[in-house]
């Protein structure tokens, strides 16, 4: 009992102790910033753009120094081999390795694995910069780059978090492990492979998973509980065995082009609603609690309007544009592949054209239904026209939605730990994007995850002008340091 | 009298020199055909592709080829410099001279003016080439390669009627112009005001214009009596200001690419009928005589389909597919500009997306009404889907279509050179294509126009693997030589 009774104090004590070093932590992360944007520029300048099998040496190079920095803070690092990727002309390119580090292995604490990438999206100036993509350039408190937000800066915040107890010699309060990929940006290739065949090592004695590959909805900070899945479809229509000339073959052929503008505009109302059937059905109701949940969510649909530069949008209240942006499935078509696409005019009546356009996955839609649903409905529209050519429906992604409990201690850390940084409550919010290893983790590896996010809800992502705000980066690193000690107090038994 | 009866005998003996030295002439090109294969592989070497900017070079030397090819045979030569073109960018580039030629100049002779072009195409073997487009390789009697039929080897076989005569001094029978551009594949830019600035001028003594761009329908040679115009457009859907992750803004947003798609769809039904008001009405109907004339003509539908490698046309009988084909107008979606039309996918909303499509033209359709029936019709069923994004429609070529009078002497005349060349009555035919010039000459220089098809029906014009057979070529020259006999035959009163 006494020792019971000791043994309370003492928690108390490290609590107060805690509370107390936070502020030092807090004091050591101001005085570092300048430390903390070098940082982010030198990983900006690495033109680390995993869709370019040309940059492939940059991203390599970008892996390794990713792990030489975890490595100079006495992290226990590996650089996994993923194997390679196959090339559309069938020659192969090796895979940039994945980075693991682990900082501490006490058994008697938690373990959070942090999960990042430091590959990027293309980016050229001349698609619209107004500064030179991977040169850091800070404008008015913020920081643009290619990769700022997406995902560098979240992923340096979270080795500074560690860097920051270190240097302080505060205890970390849990072990820490890192999993930084460099293949995001184009499907984390071989991410799968790699953590099921870790499933029982790296990630055995992992209790939480923390994404912050995402961003806030507004200027309020938010915990992200769901992202929206995808199935990318390839919808090919084929006619004649070449390109032929539209004045001299006009009229006589069934143009495959024809066809598929035809079943393409069978996808989607003009009002947005989905005409597949069997897809909307499939969607869980919107229950009275969420509804609630979104009237209460900052979001400013003006500025939302402005931010795209569009005078409407497709719904005008606060919770429907939400739901429709979260928790709907929709359909896009991105482009066709095969007509003529460049400027200028060309009188082509293209032989092979293939559109390409995805649905948005919503818990309970389930891909493999979706593309069916999808593949037999644009079979039967197109059997309607009785052409001569050949539809062929593929479905070239499949990615689920993912979605966690609110209630979960995870986000009970977060709240907590946002309150302490930020001074107010975060929002509860979801992803329309996809984060497929979110789902993949929760598959896999059965722990629980968390999406905590520190980009703002500007920042430009897969954009011209990204940004991160020097004011996210720093105060994001803080809120890092929080967590990593509320995620401590969580019990054991409690999850 | 006497002189009259003298000037008949001399005629006479003038007509059986003619036919004697017809034999020559045929001898002489049959003894010259490597020359002239190796005169072509020296063009289809030069890139000449009118829509690259960057092989404007390349269009430049092609043109000065021309001049000095003409320069030696000891014809007026002129490069002709017709101004500047502006490039979307707001650049301007120099555009190719049209060459102007001139063999004899006898008051008391006919003048014919040929007009061709050495522009062509683009082609990269990656599109499917079976050789290297711009390397002419002869297989089984076919030469393959970019601009081979259209137009290089017509021009060059006219070249070389004209050098035969030189070549055994045979007197030409006509006076003989050329005028030779290079910019006929993006749409004679700066040409027609050439001929406007030269109809009192280089035009004022030329009797017949003899255009020989175009093919035959089977394996009977042809006469070409009417080709389409072409109404072509480019439809406008911009929304946000700048490209969007479709995760991320997917269901909120309006979609560019769904409202152009739905527009699109609007054009034509599946079974070929064009659905814009007023398009169908205006299309001299056909005659009892037409028909009779498109029931006579040589043409294997089961060939047409074989070569164009579809299992089904739109009409399955031969005179609904050649009067679809030549005198009814048909709607052709080229392809969307500023979509997604790479291979592999992109999780894109595009911002602004452009349609390009064309509107073949025939009589009594009228290109400024059309423009104003396809605007208002695309304004309409835009405005239906109350979108808020802008749709704007333009159209860029207007181009009427040509119809010449089958029993006119130029015509008379062709029939005769194909019986003699060819041992058989040719096809009138008319081609789907258009080919705007023969329009200006008619309404410019109000001289008589003969079009005098050698390529072959199975060219590939356009597409890849483009050809000439070493049999059209070669015997195509013979024609052209016959030809110019045979106008020298026309009494100028007929006319």
């Amino acid at each position: 009992m006494c020792l019971l009774y000791q043994g309370k104090i003492i928690l108390s004590a490290v609590i107060i102790i805690h509370a107390f070093q936070y502020e030092e932590l807090v004091q050591y992360v101001d005085s570092h910033q300048e430390e903390y944007v070098e940082a982010l520029r030198d990983w900006v300048a690495i033109e680390s753009d995993s869709s370019d099998v040309l940059k492939r040496p940059d991203l390599h190079r970008m892996m390794e120094m990713t792990a030489q920095k975890l490595r100079l803070m006495g992290g226990s690092v590996e650089l996994v081999d993923i194997g390679e990727q196959e090339l559309p002309d069938g020659q192969t390119l090796a895979l940039p390795k994945v980075v693991t580090a682990q900082f501490g292995n006490d058994p008697n604490k938690s373990t959070v694995c942090i999960y990042g990438h430091v590959d990027v999206q293309p980016a050229k100036i001349e698609d619209g910069w107004a500064t030179e993509p991977y040169n850091l350039t800070e404008i008015d408190g913020n920081l643009y780059g290619r990769g700022a937000s997406d995902n560098k800066a979240p992923v340096l915040a979270w080795i500074h978090a560690v860097e920051a107890y270190q240097a302080l010699s505060v205890e970390l309060p849990v072990n820490v492990k890192f999993i930084i990929e460099g293949m995001e940006e184009t499907g984390s290739n071989g991410l799968d492979a790699m953590i099921l065949a870790q499933r029982d090592t790296f990630f055995s004695d992992v209790d939480y998973i923390i994404i912050s590959d995402c961003g806030w909805l507004s200027r309020r900070p938010a915990l992200t509980y769901g992202t929206r899945g995808n199935c990318y479809f390839f919808a090919e229509v084929e006619g004649p065995k070449q390109d032929l000339h539209s004045g001299v073959y006009g009229g006589t052929v069934i143009e495959p082009m024809t066809d598929l503008i035809g079943i393409l505009d069978t996808l989607i109302s003009p009002s947005g609603k989905i005409l597949i059937p069997g897809i909307r059905e499939a969607v869980a109701p919107l229950s009275d609690e969420e509804w609630k949940m979104y009237q209460d969510i900052e979001f400013d649909i003006e500025n939302y309007k402005s931010k795209i530069g569009v005078s409407q949008l497709m719904y005008s209240n606060k919770v429907d544009l939400l739901a429709h942006r979260w928790r709907y499935p929709t359909v896009s078509i991105h482009g066709i592949e095969g007509a003529f696409s460049a400027p200028g005019s060309k009188t082509v009546i293209p032989a092979k054209v293939t559109a390409k356009f995805s649905i948005r996955q919503v818990p309970n839609m389930d891909p493999a239904m979706v593309k069916k649903q999808v593949t037999d409905y644009l079979h039967s529209v197109f059997a309607k026209r009785k052409s001569p050519n050949k539809l062929k429906v593929t479905m070239i992604i499949g990615a689920k939605p993912w979605l966690a409990d609110t209630q979960h201690p995870l986000y009970e850390a977060g709240k907590v730990a946002v309150k302490r940084v930020f001074d107010v409550d975060p929002d509860l919010i979801r992803e329309g994007g996809t984060i497929p290893i979110a789902r993949t983790f929760q598959d896999v590896t059965e722990k629980s995850i968390i999406m905590l996010p520190i980009g703002g809800f500007d920042d430009g992502l897969h954009s011209q002008n990204e940004k991160m705000s020097r004011y996210n980066y720093i105060e994001g690193t803080k809120l890092f340091i929080a967590y990593l000690h509320q995620v401590s107090q969580i019990k054991k038994t409690q999850v």
